[in-house]
């Protein structure tokens, strides 16, 4: 077994820096000369000056005629002046030159026809409606800087300006080398012990959207030559290469040896978390970077320090996003080893930012396309504590988090229909919701960090739900329940039921799923094991939780357990059998004073539209309040 | 003289609703399907679920071994375990499967080898370092909603979770048709009475730039059934059609006409300014826009009219831009009876933003170059006064306006230099620069409109250069002077100088172009005209005004004027003579605290470097301090 272990671990700013320094001259932009026409987003090598200027000549400003003014100047009202056609005047349209003895123009508005020519009113001085040669652009003048990115408005000027081609940087080919004998292509359908590939694809839109040409190779087994031959042949014919992944340590990670034969690795380790086993190297005089499997690490050793590289080739700023500060929702341990990347959504609830941690492994990068932004732990910081104010680097925008209806509590299928429904109405209003369970959703209401939570807690004792929790939990406040939803709850057993399930009695012989703490469905369980007198102790599994339905369902779905509590849905999606428990209320909890939200208001109309009715139906297991009912809960 | 006199103008949103509701489902957006692997930025037509979970299977999540958890339960440091490979364990690196009968991961790093198999030394509960089945994506969970916007990650994800192809809003492809018997393609060497045809490439960049395709017909000369047939042949090939120009009231502006035949004319006129003459139209199931041909109008059009039809077209969400508020530099005088989009520059000064107007006119496409937003006088308003507090909708970011020099007064091409050096520097800081004339900019840094004033006034009493004019306009504030540049003033004459101008006394018998009052070159020549006894009457041209130096020269070489004053740099730019006058002191104003800024130390670390001098000596005609000096002015 041999591997190679990190002698050390570099922060991220000094590997960054020096790998630059290392780079020095091969990663400097380079110009080249194309078309105007094809300029749009390129950036400028040079500055550029006018050829021509515009307009070209003096010219009319308006249609009508041009006129001698020194012919109209005893023109008015009273004693309107006649000018005759050829001698006094010419017709022009706007841009028509305007030549000697013409000096200026009258609008065609303002004349008067008669059979010998044209009546004025009021006399034309010098230059009226008259654009002066150069009056936009003088020949010779700057039109744009170096290192301008080119917009439209930049082509229209420059091309006005007699600028047909243009000196801009170089777009850098980058080479994308994915590794593995594991690894096979997204079109074959995968089997145990495969992993489809997906980073490839993922860099190749990074490296696009930062202004640089992407080629992709073929997947290269984990074999020691053949990585050499394609990390050598793309050398060739790139500006840079990536190479993903074997960037680690284990036995079958070629890389770092490889660049170390035919290159230099400066940098191995990096003390950033997700994204450890960075490899910063060069070899034939390009850099040449390897990046580490996990998808989150890919992502983040791509913008830390790719997009650097790129950003030197392209001659591009590098570009600061948005940071914003925002309440963190939970406390966030990390350690003093690295700088760690938590992903984070993000509201706007109360009027000030709120920021709740996603998944944290490296592998999930479904929490990505979740997240909003970044929350950064600096190396030397031991994390945060909840209700902290902390800084959160946004994907997107500001504008995107204040129409954001941030939605937290106990999950269900049902969200996600919503999600998309909005998606699909002009207002761009957003729904985030995060699945904690129903007690949680409450308790994070109650913190000020959601603007509504779903909830189906059943009162044992009533056998009313969430009203009890309400009251509570927030004493005084004006607080209201939406009923809409009701849905069925059961037991979600192996397609064909094989081990015979067909109740709470028969929990105890089967492995179980349980859901978390403070889940509604775990209320629920709770209450059927004890109306059914069956102890905790005796279920096998019970300790084992899972955070959604469809968590509970893929359990069941892979044999890792034989059944779990759950929503019909849940059971439907992934093609399991059900056995029903019970109906359930599930409510939507909020402040009264949120009803007057645009974002509340629009998920209140969606939830009562036919479109949502018939998605519901599709997935099967609900039924719809009609209408649906606000209940005031003082 | 036929001419299509609009009969009214209809209020731009007025406009805008008549023409979406007009062309109704026309403008749907399409769905199709395409690869993932080519979807970046593109728009999903609905929502997307992951077909397969992610991991596929229980997978190490460490390198190390598989181990059955249950055989290293009495593992300690004081009595290490020993598993034997193959009975108790087998080698995984990360992603490996892990199958029955191992649950759990121990880390290479905890292990010690020996020649029977590895000790360890504490237990491994079970699914230690185990990624279980479905961790990220579970098969039939929603990966994205409905007209969401794909970005590298989400890539990532769909391929990962088995998505291979998606369905997306297809883009529009957009007919493009540039017409006009005076307009000739941007490579050909124009002559007087052609005009460069350069808007149709500005609107195939912002076609790219929302998400259509631009198809580009040639030029159609002003021939009724010409253009008729064209626009017939694009509609045949296209989703929409732009039409541009022609959509005025001219004698040749056929379109409206030929759109009137072929289908249906909406809108002829809308209250914009400048923009007026635009056409909404549909023919063949189609919209047909008419655009005006001035440049700024033309981009006005697209965006008022064209951009909401993409956006129907593709799916896409209405982007609204940042809007910031800024105080009014100068008053702003506009009608009642249109909504006018006045160009501004923006800069941060003293803490809030300030806005001054530029040109105004439809033909100023310089001026979109230069322009950092627009400032958006409604209908029915008539304008703001100086100091108001107004909305600017900015084409860029805060970000880069808070660092941006801003530097207002007197021109100079040496401007133009330190702007384009400062581009390649990478602290992304911008210069700003507006040429109203010395006085203006002092007047201009007295209001807090300005961080730096250009400025050149001789105090005729004293021959010293502005000292006493800080001294009367900042009395009892700390400003300080940048001496770094004296330069040669001149007379700007033809080529070869064929009037023979020798000097000031000249200028009595030529026709002379004078700069603005306030200017220093006005100055300069007043004092110049007074030594030798010549009064302003006995000059030619005297009231003849030009805004910058290249503008006098320009005016110069077009034969307007027979000389002005001005700058060698300007002169010898444009390819003239120049006849000196005498040197004078260029200086930089500022308030003494502007110099800790670091736009102002970037500033003044350019006006020293090496580079600067060296294109100062290309252009010729200055003379560099050297060192810088910069006085105090109490």
């Amino acid at each position: 077994m041999k591997r190679n272990l990190y002698l050390t671990t570099i922060p991220v700013d000094e590997a960054k820096k020096i790998y630059l320094d290392a780079l020095g001259d091969d990663i400097s932009p380079r110009p080249e000369i194309i078309d105007v026409t094809d300029s749009l987003g390129r950036i400028t090598a040079e500055a550029v000056y006018a050829k021509f200027s515009s307009p070209l000549y003096n010219s009319a400003a308006m249609d009508g005629i041009a006129v001698i003014s020194s012919r109209t100047n005893w023109a008015s009202e009273s004693s309107p002046v006649l000018l005759r056609p050829g001698e006094d005047y010419v017709i022009v349209d706007t841009g028509d030159p305007i030549r000697k003895p013409y000096d200026a123009v009258i609008m065609a508005e303002d004349l008067q026809e008669t059979p010998d020519g044209v009546l004025i009113r009021s006399s034309a001085p010098a230059w009226q409606h008259v654009r002066p040669l150069g009056e936009d652009i003088i020949s010779g003048e700057m039109i744009l800087t170096g290192h301008h990115k080119i917009r439209p408005i930049d082509i229209g000027v420059l091309l006005s300006g007699g600028v047909t081609k243009i000196a801009v940087f170089t777009q850098p080919r980058v080479g994308i080398i994915p590794t593995g004998t594991e690894i096979v292509e997204p079109y074959d359908d995968p089997k145990e012990g495969e992993i489809i590939e997906s980073n490839s694809r993922m860099f190749e839109a990074m490296i696009r959207e930062n202004g640089g040409i992407p080629v992709r190779y073929d997947i290269v087994r984990d074999d020691r030559d053949a990585i050499r031959e394609s990390v050598l042949s793309a050398l060739n014919e790139n500006d840079m290469v990536i190479v993903n992944a074997g960037s680690s340590a284990g036995t079958e990670d070629f890389t770092v040896h490889i660049l170390r034969e035919i290159g230099e690795v400066f940098v191995h380790g990096v003390a950033i978390k997700p994204g450890k086993p960075v490899i910063l190297a060069r070899a034939c005089g390009k850099p040449v970077v390897g990046i580490p499997g996990y998808p989150v690490s890919a992502y983040l050793a791509m913008e830390n320090f790719v997009y650097p590289l790129l950003h030197s080739f392209t001659g591009r700023m590098e570009s600061e996003g948005k940071t914003i500060q925002a309440v963190l929702s939970r406390r966030l341990v990390s350690s003093l080893k690295h700088r760690e990347y938590v992903r984070v959504r993000v509201g706007r609830v109360g009027g000030r930012y709120v920021c709740a941690p996603l998944a944290r492994g490296a592998g999930a990068a479904m929490s990505m396309v979740r997240a909003d932004g970044f929350c950064i732990i600096p190396q030397e910081t031991e994390g945060y504590e909840a209700g902290e104010m902390v800084s959160v680097d946004l994907f997107g925008t500001t504008e995107e988090l204040d129409k954001t209806l941030v939605c937290i509590g106990s999950h269900d299928l049902l969200l996600d229909i919503i999600s998309d429904l909005m998606s699909g109405e002009s207002e761009g209003i957003r729904l985030s919701s995060t699945h904690i369970g129903s007690l949680g959703g409450l308790m994070a209401m109650k913190r000020g960090e959601a603007h509504i939570s779903p909830s189906h807690l059943l009162d044992e004792k009533t056998g009313i739900y969430n009203e009890s929790y309400i009251r509570s939990l927030f004493p005084g406040e004006k607080m209201v329940l939406v009923k809409a939803v009701r849905r069925i709850q059961g037991i979600i057993v192996a397609k064909g039921n094989p081990l015979g399930i067909t109740g709470i009695e028969d929990l105890k012989r089967v492995r179980f799923v349980n859901r978390q703490r403070g889940a509604g469905t775990r209320v629920l369980l709770d209450y059927k094991l004890s109306l059914a007198g069956i102890p905790k102790e005796a279920i096998d599994g019970y300790e084992t939780e899972a955070a959604t339905h469809m968590a509970v369902a893929a359990q069941v779905a892979s044999g890792e357990a034989d059944c779990g509590m759950g929503v019909y849905s849940a059971a439907h999606a992934m093609d399991l059998d059900f056995i029903p428990v019970g109906e359930e209320e599930y409510d939507f909890v909020m402040h009264k004073e949120s009803l007057e939200m645009p974002e509340v208001k629009c998920f209140l109309r969606l939830l009562g539209s036919e479109a949502f009715r018939s998605k519901l139906e599709e997935l099967g297991g609900y039924t719809l309040e009609d209408p649906i009912r606000i209940i005031e809960i003082a």
